[in-house]
């Protein structure tokens, strides 16, 4: 998608942000990038157009007054402030019961408040999907080695699991060995659930990184807003995934974002995992 | 329930076994008592008729022939046991293919193939909470404390969860705050669960150990085989949801056990959570 204003990029921390600017700019799309402090890698704040506390709604709606984008999108994560200090910032826009309510129903809802916010102000909210598509895990994406038998069971399972928690707030991937569920990610995010898995397997074992099988299954939930919180992979996934001793990872095509695929790509064919794409069940109905 | 002859209690860790063998020598309930090395707690280890290694099945076959029981209960937790290990312990005795796909379908299913086992063997296997009634958590067992409104949504949001997963072989507990999924027990248990969120909230807070809110529900799971695989929460569990700076317990009732009960409440008490007990959904149709 191409814009005929600039598209300004709200920007937390890790590798997603960095990466759709670098795209942006390989494309020639005019951009802005509003970086938040504390947050936005530091090799994409030396070249942001405003850098301002994540709280500071005052100075982020000054910023995009100013810039009258085409688009905004909301990337990278933002660790979940303090209850009391979100409160005080939302409080100043909005009626206080209601925000409250909404921080109460968990990080998509916190998300879409944002993004609810924005479009009142007539922004148009956009999902880093939509303004770099090459980002996202296409069906063919795949690494040298392929699942098992076993691996495919696993991979059934967890999406089978991420079906059943959709109506949930709660994270988007799962770990599986054989039937059993080892894991399923909370708030604490994919990586930290990886280290999970691998540390009770070294209780359970006495061993450390020993290869036992297993399969990480990463996707949107069913109705998730893609524009929020997609789901998204890296390098560093596919060495937590092997160091948790599992044996590959699996997909969900057209709602992962897969950063550095080529170096991803390697890294799981270096480490011996398979990497595959798998189509949700639930992403067929919604086309269909 | 009282058995004519003696009763075998195959002791894994934690305090379960130790109170339910006090249990029946307050009762007079005669039994015998065989401690897995390892795992039983010293004090039972102390007095236990025969010591063994969990995978030593001929020894544990053994003990049980020349005991005769009129019972056996399988009880206390024993960490699971690496693959291979189990593989070849249980290799003795049936069909190798059998096993490894027993084993792969998790922990349940292990529980149950031993259960199938002592089955086949001609003993009468029954579950903790029906050699001592007491020890199970009633709808009247209540602290001083009562959830808020909110906290009874949480524990609503909890059941659905828990009900949700039902299905699969995972935890029988999980976090809410508001409407919003903390943490859902893998493997590693209730109290490693709760340490779990408390980190969590010391990242996003900066703050350890201050009271947030959210609720702990724990239950057994719809179609959960109650003699081998029973929740249990004690004092420790009350004092760890208070470190991660939840306001309260739910437990399902009738289907949890509640160890050391009077201490229990007074902790919870003393430290202002509430503990209370739920009727379960899955529960209530399994009796109508």
């Amino acid at each position: 998608m191409t814009f005929d204003g600039p598209v300004a990029i709200l920007a937390g921390s890790g590798q997603l942000p960095v990466q759709l600017v670098a795209h942006l700019k390989r494309t020639g799309q005019d951009h802005r990038v509003l970086a938040f402090r504390g947050f936005a890698a530091s090799e994409l704040r030396q070249h942001a157009d405003a850098t301002v506390d994540l709280l500071d709604l005052k100075s982020i709606m000054q910023a995009l007054e100013n810039w009258s984008p085409a688009a905004v999108t909301l990337v990278g994560a933002v660790s979940r402030p303090g209850f009391s200090a979100l409160l005080g910032a939302y409080s100043l826009l909005r009626n206080r019961q209601e925000v409250k309510d909404v921080i109460a129903r968990g990080d998509d809802q916190v998300l879409r408040g944002a993004v609810m916010l924005l479009e009142e102000r007539g922004h148009r909210v956009i999902g880093a999907h939509e303004l770099a598509p090459d980002l996202v895990a296409p069906l063919t994406l795949r690494g040298r080695i392929y699942p098992s038998e076993d691996d495919w069971q696993a991979i059934r399972v967890g999406l089978d699991v991420l079906g059943a928690l959709s109506a949930f707030d709660i994270g988007q991937a799962t770990v599986i060995a054989g039937q059993r569920v080892l894991a399923i990610e909370g708030p604490e995010g994919t990586d930290r659930m990886l280290r999970r898995v691998g540390r009770q397997r070294q209780t359970w074992l006495g061993l450390r990184r020993r290869r036992e099988g297993g399969v990480v299954v990463k996707a949107a939930k069913h109705g998730q807003d893609l524009r929020v919180d997609m789901p998204a992979v890296g390098p560093r996934t596919v060495t937590e995934a092997a160091r948790a001793g599992l044996s590959g990872l699996a997909l969900g095509a057209g709602s992962t974002l897969v950063l550095e695929q080529d170096e991803t790509i390697r890294t799981a064919d270096r480490l011996g995992l398979f990497l595959t794409v798998v189509d949700l069940p639930w992403m067929e109905a919604k086309r269909a």
